[in-house]
Formats: C-alpha cells, structure tokens, sequence
C-alpha cells in the first residue's frame, strides 16, 4: 500500500482512480495479505432523546494506524417529528442507506477501472421498507431491521449494457457494506462501566 | 401518529423523549398496525473516484410522506489516501458504524424510558474488521463485508447492572441497524437507463 506513493510521477486516472496506485495495492495485498486487514471505528455520544453523535478519524489499515486525517468527521442522528424528535439530523436507518448507496457506488466504480470501462454518469435511488412494531416490540413476528432495500442504479459507461448488467452483479457480491447487509454478521455488544 | 400534536400541553420528558407522545403513538399502532409501515429513502450521486454524495429528505411513515423537512440532509461519501481517496468525507463501512451507533443508542434510550430508567450518561465505542481482499475479490473465501462488529457501551442510569444489561440484550434485538447487520437482508438492485 505504501507503493502508490513512490509510483505517481505519472498518474493515469480512470473514473477518478490513479490506476497505478491501485495495480501497487493489489501487488502489495498479494505479496503480504495481512495488508488488507482493516479496523474502522467509531465513538458514540449520546445528546438527548433520538439525538447522538459520532466521530469518526483514526483507523488501522495496510499494516499500521492511519494518521492522514487531522481532524475527525462527525455525524448527528436525528430523529423527525413523528419518531418524537426535532430532524437534528437524519436517523440511523437512513445513514445506512447512505452507507449502502456510497459502498455500492464505490465498488462499482473501482471493478469498472479494473475492467478498463470509463464511467460518465451514476447515480442511484435507494429505498427501505421497515415495520416499525419491531423496534417498539409489539409483534414478535415483525423483524425490527429493514425488510427489504432496493436500490434503482443509473449508469452512462461506455460499455454494452450486458457488461454493465455484469459488473453490476459482480458488484453486488462484493461491496463491503451489501454484503454485511445481505450475509448475518455478529455484533458483540459488551457494557463497561461508565 | 397524530395524536402527539393533540397531547402536548404539559409534556413529561423522560431521556429527552416526550412520554405522553410515546404512549400515543404506540396506542396508535396498535389500533392501526399500517400506521408502523415506514419507508426510508435517499438518492446519491456519483462524484469521482470514492466519492459520492446523498440526499435524504422525504420518508413515508404513520401513513403518510412525511413533509417536516424542508432542506434535504446531504452527506458525503470519501475515502483516505490508502484506499485512494482524499478524505472527501468518511468512507461508507465507517457510515454504517454511525448508523449503528445510532441506532442502538436510540434503541436504548426509547426502551429505558418505557422501562422508567432515567439515563445520565451513554456512549459507545464500536471497532469493525474487515479483510480488503473481499473487496478486492483477490479471495474468494473472504467475506468482502465486516467479520465483526464489536460494540463497548458505557451507560451511567439510576438502576441496577443487572437491569441495563437486560435491558442492552434487548436493545441488541430490537434495533433496525443492528437487526439488518445481523440478520441477512435482501437488497435487490435494479439497473436503469440512464
């Protein structure tokens, strides 16, 4: 992962990727695969009510601790009026969909410059259908997660809608957030003292 | 769901929540299971590279689309110079930390007050491992999503230990993020032309 610094005389882009710097990537995680092996974190505080908020910086990636953020993201869950908040912010069901959205997308991106197709446009539309009996634990039947997401993807590449039908698939089975929505994956949750 | 907006005259909260609200809302649902059918959306447009930007606003939920947000929210999808971003903004696995953050701290919060349990103090700090290779798709025993999500949570409230740590099992089953991450949930994508 350190290669890509010493490549970049020259870089050549693809959909906004320094294509060299990813083949160094992938030359290092095959030379060394505990490379790939990352921690994200978070750290949580709760406001009042359906507020809180998160701050987001420092992760271990590529073998070290990453310092290249000098000062750390922060994010405000909300809740609208009608689930007995003030909109501080978007809820934590939708920040998924932001997630999920932002993962896809990104996927996407990075395997359509390993397959050499240049991207012009995309977007997409997410939904989520959720029964909110769950969360309030009036119907052991209904599950307090989303049902279902769907997302409505638009792409303008120039490839034949076969190959963009393909990378689509592909990439579904790859991102990191789809597939930690679509597979079960354990949270631990342990209390500390306060 | 309306019947918040009737109450309100002399509202009694508990952990920032409107209790009379509450009670409202869930007796609402219970005379009208639909009223806890909601939808959640959000559209996100592609930027360069990692980054990608959404727009969350409207919802539908206790019947009807939901107009109290009258500017969308908008956040935006980056990543660090390891995984060849610039840090636009957090990356999409560390957004799902957030929306998971949130969600099981308003989980929390909501049935503490149900319970009576006045909360004085609450965070939470959550780590996520991931192996890139998935992502890359260098591996395919590798799952690309999250092995594990591990949750510390730290709460300072007027009951017993034993009665937060039930009431953080609970928590754990009831919350829609949690519940998605742990629970395989399908996402369907659907191409569009664009």
């Amino acid at each position: 992962m350190k290669m890509q610094h010493a490549v970049a005389k020259k870089a050549n882009y693809v959909n906004g990727l320094d294509t060299d710097a990813a083949a160094a990537t992938i030359a290092a995680i095959k030379a060394d695969k505990s490379l790939a092996k990352f921690q994200f974190r978070a750290v949580n505080k709760w406001v009042s009510g359906g507020e809180n908020r998160s701050t987001i910086r420092d992760f271990y990636g590529a073998g070290q601790d990453d310092t290249s953020r000098t000062v750390p993201f922060e994010f405000t869950n909300g809740e609208p009026p009608v689930l007995l908040g003030n909109n501080e912010g978007a809820n934590p069901v939708e920040f998924l969909l932001h997630a999920l959205a932002g993962c896809v997308t990104t996927t996407f991106v990075l395997h359509a410059m390993a397959r050499g197709i240049h991207i012009q446009e995309l977007s997409s539309e997410l939904v989520g259908d959720i029964d909110l009996q769950g969360l309030l634990g009036l119907d052991d039947g209904v599950f307090p997660g989303y049902e279902q997401i769907r997302i409505r993807f638009k792409v303008k590449a120039d490839c034949t809608d076969a190959e963009l039908d393909d990378l689509l698939g592909y990439t579904q089975k790859q991102s990191p957030v789809c597939n930690t929505v679509c597979r079960p994956v354990p949270v631990v949750i342990e209390r500390a003292s306060a």
